[in-house]
C-alpha cells in the first residue's frame, strides 16, 4: 500500500498512475516532459529513447519504471525484449550501435551524479556522431528518471508482477502518448 | 565550460538557464513543474518549499542549484540564510518545525533513493501534522532536484562564486516566478 491515500483504487492504478491522479497540477508538465523527451522529434528513435529510460530505471531499481519503459522501449525497437534485456544485462557487449552504447554510458554515469558525466565520455558519443542535441536530451532523460524513479518509490506505489499490465501500457503509450496519462 | 555548445554566453546564461536556453521545448514543462511545486498555492510556504530543494540540492552537491535554492529560500524566509545554513549544517538542531524537520528527512531519503522513504518516516511527519499532500509533494520536489541537479552538473555548466547572482536572480524569481526563466 502506498504512504499516502492517493483515493485511488492501487491495483488499478499501480506506479506513477495512483500519484498523478492525486496532484493533476504536477502530473501534467510531468507528462509533457515525458511526451517532449520519449516521443517528441528526434534524431534518436522513441525506441531508442524508451531503452534509456529503461537502463536508468533498472540502474535505480524500480521496478515499476523498468518494466514500464522495457515494455515501451520494446514494442517500439525491431529487436523487441531481447535487446532491452541484453542492454540492461551487460551494456559493453549488448548489440546497439556504437553512439547509442556511448549515450548509454552517459545516461549511467547521471545515473549515480551529474558529475560522473566526464570530458572523455562526451567526446566518446561525439565520436561515433553524437549530436549536441542527442548528448543533451541523453543526460536530461537520465536526469528525468532518477526523478520518476524516486517519485514512484518514494511514495511506496504498487509495482504489478507478471509483464501483461506493461504490455497493455505500452500499446496505449505507442498510440496516444504520455499525454494521454491522466 | 559546457560539455555542449549551448549557443549562449555562459557567464550571462550560469547553470540551467542556458539548457534552458538551448532546448525550449524541454525547458517549458520543467519551469511549470518548479512553479508548481515550488510557489503553487500549498499550505507549505514559498520559502519553506525552497528550502527542501536547497537541502536536497546541497546533499546532491549541485553547486548552482543548492546556492540558488537557498538564495530563493532566504528570501522568502524570516530567518533569511542563517537558517538555510543551519539546516544544510545540521538538520536535527536547526530551528525548524517538527514537521518541517520530519518532511526534510523524508526529502533526505528521497535523495538517496526512493526505497529509503520508510513508513517510519513518513509516519513521523504525519505524527508532526504533515498531510498527504506536503508528503507528496516533499517526495516529488525532492525527486524534482535529483533531476535538475543532474540535468545542470550532467551538461558541466558553469556555477558561478560569490551571492550576488544567485540573490538577483532570487528577487527576479520571487516578483515574476519560474514561469519568466526562458
Amino acid at each position: 500500500m502506498a504512504h499516502i491515500d492517493l483515493g485511488v483504487d492501487e491495483q488499478e492504478n499501480p506506479g506513477i498512475t495512483g500519484p498523478m491522479r492525486f496532484r493533476p497540477e504536477t502530473a501534467k508538465p510531468l507528462n509533457e516532459l515525458a511526451e517532449v523527451l520519449l516521443r517528441g522529434p528526434h534524431p534518436l528513435t522513441p525506441g531508442e529513447r524508451e531503452l534509456i529510460a529503461a537502463y536508468v530505471s533498472g540502474l535505480n531499481e524500480c521496478a515499476f519504471c523498468c518494466a514500464s519503459h522495457s515494455a515501451f522501449a520494446a514494442a517500439q525497437l525491431d529487436t523487441g525484449m531481447t535487446l532491452v534485456d541484453q542492454v540492461r544485462a551487460d551494456l559493453d557487449s549488448a548489440p546497439v550501435s556504437p553512439k547509442l552504447r556511448a549515450l548509454l554510458r552517459i545516461a549511467g554515469a547521471v545515473q549515480e551524479t551529474g558529475r560522473k558525466v566526464t570530458s572523455e565520455l562526451v567526446a566518446a558519443a561525439r565520436e561515433e556522431g553524437a549530436t549536441d542535441l542527442e548528448i543533451h536530451d541523453t543526460v536530461l532523460i537520465a536526469a528525468a528518471f532518477c526523478m520518476y524513479n524516486r517519485y514512484v518509490d518514494g511514495l511506496g506505489t504498487l509495482a504489478p508482477k507478471g509483464r501483461e499490465g506493461y504490455e497493455a501500457s505500452a500499446r496505449r503509450i505507442v498510440e496516444f502518448g504520455y499525454l494521454s496519462v491522466h
